[in-house]
């Protein structure tokens, strides 16, 4: 029995947003698609992209009527959504979140709920490029990708059933684990990476008056501070909302990266090269596939 | 008056050496190549892939009679080879190398010959990849690269132009500055990111026993990582041979993760924020261009 979702409300229709609705149009698995955000001319752009169908600057109004409604806001303004679909929400409806971070969310539902949600399905689906806005939104951007779905105790099953063909429908893998391992493992792959890269620009940055650094950088320096372009204040809110994983990852990495500097200052050719030779056989193994 | 290398001498016959000699020769402006290496079977290889046409064990042996001589292996052999290319050297040979550190081959050079070659160009394109070996050896790496030369008082002109020009027909923007900027500059666009590509992925790498942790990661994190696919043997000896401006910059930045820590620990919003943008605006405008 393949999916169908009569009226998908997408709320922020950005990169995730946007490129939900045209992988669901383009698997043939939604009827109507209601976009909504505060900015009426955003809106617009996307519904001339052929992103949503129609529009609405009223949260409430905009979902009502709707089967399923994807919130993919920044997590910053999770919880001012929650409580504006509040007055709206009833039962039949899945609700689904994209956000980077899940404690958070969960934190948000249980403040403005006061319980957990059966019909809201947390998720993350783990794409995404530097880029933002739905100008860069495109079909098959969650095509073979990760989709992480955090279901609680009281979720129920068939939210979590339609949640998990809509994102097939996209073409991702669709996966589950808890929110504290979620939030462990985007930290260690992903927030703290983008950490790095930005202090290491902006360190190097800093340092151009001087000197004009940046002219003499490879390809390597290009891929590694690629990331370093991606959208203040969406990383922003990341770092705030997912604070106690990303603390702990970035002291367990400072701990690493001071044994290391501890080796080249001591001329430790052995921990050098057993560091460097564990890194290239982990990331051939686990990255090249 | 165009570029003419009658017999070109490549002491490692690598990544660097082996498109250095596949691109003097598609540009036209090489006559016989003869590569040197320890290794016998390499250099059947690299004959056999048309990257050389003769070769000989023995360095002394190896570059009797050629017009330039390029040394393309690991820092921690050049002392070793400048050793054993003394006895042969004489005024009219022009040399250089490609070493990714150049105070270390200056230091080198004092070392075994008590004095600054006058044919000596000291020299370093930054290009490459993460892929090693003469296999990996393309035509078009330094294609629109830039070749740093680092000069000293007491180069001869004659030598340094065909170094220059040797670089400029392998299709490189050439440059030329101090010994001590270049190592200061590569320390923080190539040497930093080494380190911490490297640390990043072997911390996830001694956290993966309990955790599927690189399963999960993106796009984004393939591109942070790829440079902690690189050769262990050569970063060992570019962190040995350029330790003191790889401490200076691991110290600089480690004061500024730190200061990044920090303000995710305290909630700092706005230091998150600036810091963000004023990377990405670096990186967009460096890098993007």
């Amino acid at each position: 029995m393949s999916l169908h979702i009569p009226r998908l409300g997408v709320i922020g229709v950005g990169l995730i947003g946007g490129s939900l609705a045209r992988a669901l149009r383009t698997a043939g698995c939604v009827g109507h698609v209601v976009g909504v955000s505060r900015d009426a001319a955003h809106l617009q752009r996307a519904q001339a992209l052929g992103v949503i169908d129609s529009w609405q600057t009223e949260i409430a109004q905009g979902i009502k009527g709707c089967d399923v409604v994807v919130i993919a806001v920044p997590l910053g303004a999770m919880r001012s959504v929650m409580e504006q679909i509040k007055p709206i929400l009833n039962d039949a409806m899945v609700v689904t979140d994209v956000g980077s971070a899940k404690g958070c969310v969960m934190a948000d539902m249980q403040s403005v709920f006061g319980r957990v949600l059966p019909g809201f399905v947390p998720g993350h689906p783990i794409a995404g490029t530097e880029k933002s806005g739905v100008e860069a939104a495109i079909t098959d951007l969650f095509n073979h990708r990760r989709v992480i779905l955090t279901p609680l105790a009281d979720t129920q099953p068939t939210a979590l059933n339609t949640v998990r063909e809509m994102w097939r429908a996209c073409g991702a893998q669709v996966c589950e684990m808890s929110v504290e391992h979620h939030d462990e493992v985007l930290a260690a792959t992903s927030h703290l990476p983008h950490m790095l890269a930005y202090a290491l620009v902006d360190t190097l940055a800093r340092m151009q008056e001087r000197r004009e650094i940046f002219e003499y950088a490879a390809g390597g320096f290009r891929d590694f501070t690629r990331i370093a372009s991606s959208d203040p204040q969406m990383w922003h809110d990341i770092c705030v909302h997912n604070r106690e994983a990303l603390l702990a990852m970035l002291d367990r990495f400072q701990d690493d990266l001071s044994a290391l500097r501890q080796a080249v200052d001591t001329r430790d050719g052995q921990y050098l090269k057993d560091t460097f030779t564990r890194a290239k056989q982990a990331r051939d193994k686990f990255c090249n596939h």
